[in-house]
C-alpha cells in the first residue's frame, strides 16, 4: 500500500493530473471514479490505484473484481488519494490509462454514412467532453480537433464524457485544411456551423455522408477555415441572441443528422 | 471614487456575489461586463460600479454613456474592484440590479402558443444559464423551477447566460404539482423528458401549447412530479449513454419545438 505522498508515484499521477505536457509525452490519461474504471477497456489500463474502502467494495462486484484481478492494482492511504484525486470529494478509485490513436482513413471507412464533428480550438474542457457524451448518445463516427483545441484528456473533459471518452474515436489534426480536403475527396459534405449561414440546419440534407465544423467559444470559425466548407449552415435564433454555447451547438447539428436519418 | 476594501459599500457587494440568502433578501442580483451592463433594462438597473479606465472607455460609447447618466456611477479603485468581482481578470464595470418578478398567468397569456420549460432541482448554474440562453434563442415563453433549483442569480449562472437573463421571463414556484395543474387547467400539454419514454421527441407534436419538464443532473425527475405529465418523451440514445447533460437535453426539446413551429 502506498501511504507517502511523496512517493514517486504518486508526484507522476500528480503531474498527468495537472499538466497536458506530461500526459502526452507518456501517451497516457487518468479516468477517476468507479464508474469510469467499470467501463474502461481492459486493453487500455496500465494502473489502477484505490483505497482499502474501495477495495472491499469492488471485491463485491463481480464484473469490476474480475477486471482488477486482471489488469492489477494498488492500494493507497486516504491521504495518498486525495494528493492524487483532481475532485474535491475523490470517490477513492483512478484508472490510468493509455491513449488510443485513431485514424481518419480508418474512421472514413467505418461507416458507410460517417457523421463527423470538427472543432476548431474548442477551449472549454466541459464543453469538449459533453460534445463527447452527446455525439455517442448521437451515433457519431467521430470527433476530429484542430491542435489548437483543449486536452481532450483534461480530467474535466474526461469527467464530463461519463464514460464517453471510451467509446466515442476522435483525433487531432496539425491542418484542418489538409483533414477537410481528405473529408471532401471521400465524397462526405462539409458543413460550418455559421451565423451568415441561408440555410437553417433543419432545412439542411445530414443524411447522405457529411461533418459538422463548430469554431471556438469566443470567435466562431476562423474565416479560411469556413471558407472551405461546401455550405454555411445557421441554427435560427430569436431574440437578441448572438450565438449558442459550443456544446448546444454541436449538440442540435448532430441530433438533426439522427433525426433525419432514422 | 471608493478606495477602501472594507467600505461597507464594497462588503455588501461582495456579500451580494457570494450569498443567494443575502440576494434574496434585498431582492438584488450583480451583472459583471460591459456587455452585461449595455444590455440590462435601465428600470431595473439600482447602481452601476466602474474603474476609472471603464469609465474613459464608457464615455466614448454613446448608448452606455447615455444610460450611464441616467442610471448613474459610481467609480472603484482597481483594488475595490478587484473584492467586488467574481471573476479572474475583471474588465472593471459591475452592475447591481433589482430582481425582476414575473407571474405564471401572465405568463401563460403572453403567447398563443406558449412553450415553456419546466426545471426540476437542477443544481448546476452553468446548465441553468445555458438553457436561458437558448430558451431565448428558440423563441421560449418562459422558465418555471422549483424552489430547489439553483438560484438563477448565481453569479455563474448570470455569467453564462450571455445577457438572456434580461429577456427570457422566469419564476421558481413552491409546488411543481400546482403548477403544472394550473398548465393543464390552460390547456398547455406537459412533457416530461423521461428514458422510459415510449415516443421520441422528434415525433412528438409541440406546435401546440406545451411545457418541458427536465430533471436534476444525477437523479433526473423525481417520480411523482414525471407521473403528472401527459406523455413520457425520450431522446434516443445510440451506444451505452444512459443520459445526456441536462442543458444539453433541454435545448434538443426546445429547438425540436422551435422547428415544427416555423
Amino acid at each position: 500500500m502506498l501511504t507517502s505522498t511523496s512517493n514517486a508515484k504518486v508526484k507522476q499521477i500528480v503531474q498527468w493530473q495537472t499538466k497536458a505536457k506530461e500526459r502526452k509525452k507518456d501517451k497516457v490519461f487518468l479516468a477517476e471514479g468507479l464508474r469510469m474504471c467499470e467501463e474502461s477497456p481492459v486493453e487500455l489500463v496500465k494502473e489502477v490505484y484505490l483505497t482499502e474502502d474501495m477495495l472491499e467494495k469492488a471485491k463485491g462486484d463481480k464484473a469490476l473484481w474480475g477486471k482488477l484481478k486482471k489488469t492489477g492494482y494498488e492500494t493507497v492511504s486516504r491521504d495518498v488519494f486525495a494528493k492524487m484525486s483532481d475532485t474535491m470529494s475523490p470517490q477513492g478509485i483512478l484508472t490510468v490509462l493509455r491513449q488510443p490513436e485513431y485514424h481518419l482513413e480508418e474512421l472514413i471507412l467505418a461507416s458507410d454514412t460517417p457523421l463527423f464533428v470538427i472543432l476548431e480550438n474548442l477551449q472549454d474542457p466541459g464543453n469538449l467532453g459533453t460534445i463527447i457524451r452527446t455525439g455517442e448518445g448521437a451515433g457519431i463516427t467521430g470527433v476530429i480537433m484542430s491542435r489548437q483545441t483543449v486536452d481532450i484528456f483534461n480530467p474535466k473533459t474526461i469527467r464530463s464524457t461519463m464514460g464517453s471518452i471510451f467509446r466515442v474515436p476522435f483525433l487531432y489534426v496539425d491542418d484542418l485544411a489538409d483533414t477537410i480536403d481528405t473529408l471532401k475527396a471521400n465524397h462526405i459534405r462539409v458543413y460550418a456551423a455559421h451565423l451568415k449561414g441561408t440555410e437553417y440546419f433543419h432545412d439542411t440534407a445530414f443524411n447522405e455522408p457529411c461533418a459538422f465544423m463548430i469554431g471556438n467559444e469566443g470567435n466562431g470559425l476562423q474565416k479560411e477555415t469556413a471558407d472551405m466548407a461546401d455550405k454555411y449552415v445557421r441554427i435560427p435564433m430569436e431574440g437578441k441572441v448572438e450565438s449558442l454555447n459550443a456544446a448546444i451547438a454541436a449538440s442540435l447539428f448532430m441530433y438533426e443528422a439522427y433525426r433525419q436519418r432514422h
